[in-house]
């Protein structure tokens, strides 16, 4: 006799109250701060929308940055095409971001300031404490989409001062559709999802329990998970170096900027990011290219693009991002392989030109 | 070497392609008609809010029975707040809903009719395809929760004519939070979740890739198990009958109704549903009260007091939910044990209201 039964959905009930606990000590924040969804992309809709219907007719204007995730750049044009106002901040080529252009932008009319912790594509750390300060001189609510933060950093959530962070817990070794969003106790607050009484009524829907529960136990060793990051962060330009070494005409996007511990963006010159891929894939490397997975899109990467890069270069890009269980022996057999395949495909190509010389001489 | 991975992603999306054609089979509808999410409760809030936006200049008006789940009734609250017209459809104690209202109340204001499937306390059905028609014969659209349909009724879906149905794979031997909304070509649609191109980028964020492959995976047996609906009903109307003839005072709600399979409601006189649920949970076995279980809420089921039935009558319900695997053996077992919690917990009535009359004596 199965169906919505009281009885046994409590074992669920606890699951959801341990994880919220976990992350609750994490982020050191109250559990009733903490609202679980299906993902960062539902966060970052539900924080947007949000502020804009609470607030959006005193307070008109927001500003994000030209690298967000596509879930708050799109949920940015939607609310433009309701009559928002949106500031877009720049951000240059290493990595960035327009300070002068938030000082000379922030006002009375700001609703909120939406910068992400740091970029997915390129790894480069956002000054967000510092940017949460000149938001809240100005009266303005300040998110930060964080979902490259857990395992990648050691910086202190707490210090960053959001009113809102956004957080996918696929980006943490668990499964895919679970997330959770930190609002800080009395921000304004619109459920996206209208319903049940679920998480106080904040967020409608049964929950993930699955996802969630997963989520808490993967949490259980997250102290002694982030003590690896100064290895992964050796590990990461042990690589660049190599490969910076022994390749000629490569640059790593952003190299000087603070970045994440694991990821690396590197612009390989005359080398397609997308073949590099299929090519390391058939040698056992899942790598990505900076352009965008999710919907399969062969176009280079946006935010490559928005940082100054040229179509081509953005074309020549490959991401490597490294995890909790990437030792130095991983990373001796990557820079092999990858410089093995950077040579073969640069003299191919070198043949192509060749044979289009010969052919039209 | 972890994180947004071209490669690896592939196997996920043949899944999701996969579950995707099973349910177009199922649906008889194309697979670009089916959009996957969160589950109906997310599926409920972008039909209603879809519309409201889209059509909702032209045609504020929306329908909707007072029977409906809280994703139906709090978003329809929800748009009434932004400006929204909402007529609210009655239902009838033995589980009718008024069709007199729908037709009286139809007009070229109307934008949308939304009207479940199935009640998910009573199990009564309604007469969707006979709604829809009325609906779009005055120019609105049709929508139905259809969470309670899979497994539990032979109906066909095409066959209900609907412009928007929505659904949760957990109601059908699946996960919790995943989902899938059924969206008519050429329908009005504002992605809830604005994003990455997932779903023809009408559903943002990273897809719940290990629900949507159970989800797949279950279906595989679709029709072999729709093949046990009718036993399920005999099991069902067994049980009802054994009871009614060793119970007294015990009532079933709307049981001359078209009634799902597999559900069934009864008023038990002088027996507090929240303790026979406690006793039977002690006894092996799980089966709900009315009342809203997602919130833990402890007040009367607002379902059944809106079809009509006193506040005590509501406090006695008990819903008992039949499973594929149900045998006869059980429903013996259960039967038994009801018949036998019920004289218990009604002799301990008596003896408390003795000697509630023996202390003011």
């Amino acid at each position: 006799m199965a169906s919505r039964v009281c009885a046994a959905s409590r074992p669920g009930k606890l699951w959801l109250r341990e994880t919220k606990q976990k992350l609750s000590q994490i982020l050191k924040c109250s559990p009733v701060e903490i609202i679980f969804n299906s993902g960062a992309s539902e966060g970052n809709n539900t924080v947007l929308k949000s502020v804009w219907n609470e607030i959006g007719q005193v307070r008109s204007e927001f500003m994000i940055s030209q690298v967000e995730h596509p879930s708050v750049i799109k949920t940015a044009d939607y609310l433009e095409s309701l009559g928002a106002v949106i500031k877009r901040i720049p951000v240059s080529q290493d990595g960035q971001i327009d300070m002068q252009f938030i000082k000379d932008n922030l006002s009375f009319k700001t609703a909120l300031v939406s910068v992400m912790f740091a970029n997915n594509e390129t790894g480069t750390i956002f000054p967000i404490a510092e940017i949460s300060q000149l938001a809240h001189a100005s009266g303005a609510l300040m998110h930060s989409d964080c979902v490259q933060m857990l395992g990648k950093s050691s910086v202190d959530f707490a210090s960053l001062q959001l009113d809102y962070g956004t957080f996918s817990a696929h980006k943490y070794y668990s499964l895919k559709g679970t997330g959770f969003t930190f609002v800080k106790k009395g921000s304004p607050w619109v459920p996206l999802i209208h319903g049940g009484g679920q998480e106080r009524a904040r967020r409608g829907g049964t929950e993930n329990i699955l996802g969630i529960a997963t989520l808490g136990i993967v949490l259980e060793n997250f102290s002694e998970a982030n003590k690896k990051i100064p290895e992964i962060a050796r590990l990461r330009d042990l690589m660049e170096n190599i490969i910076l070494q022994k390749a000629k005409e490569v640059f790593i996007t952003a190299a000087a900027s603070p970045r994440l511990s694991n990821t690396s963006n590197m612009i390989i010159s005359g080398v397609d990011g997308e073949t590099l891929l299929m090519s390391l894939d058939l040698k056992g490397f899942s790598v990505s290219t900076g352009a965008a997975c999710s919907s399969g899109n062969p176009e280079p990467s946006p935010v490559l693009l928005n940082m100054g890069l040229t179509r081509a270069q953005a074309q020549n890009s490959l991401r490597v991002s490294l995890g909790i269980n990437t030792t130095e022996s991983n990373i001796r057999d990557f820079t092999t392989t990858l410089l093995a395949v950077i040579e073969k495909l640069r003299s191919l190509n070198e043949i192509n030109k060749e044979e289009k010389y010969d052919a039209v001489k």
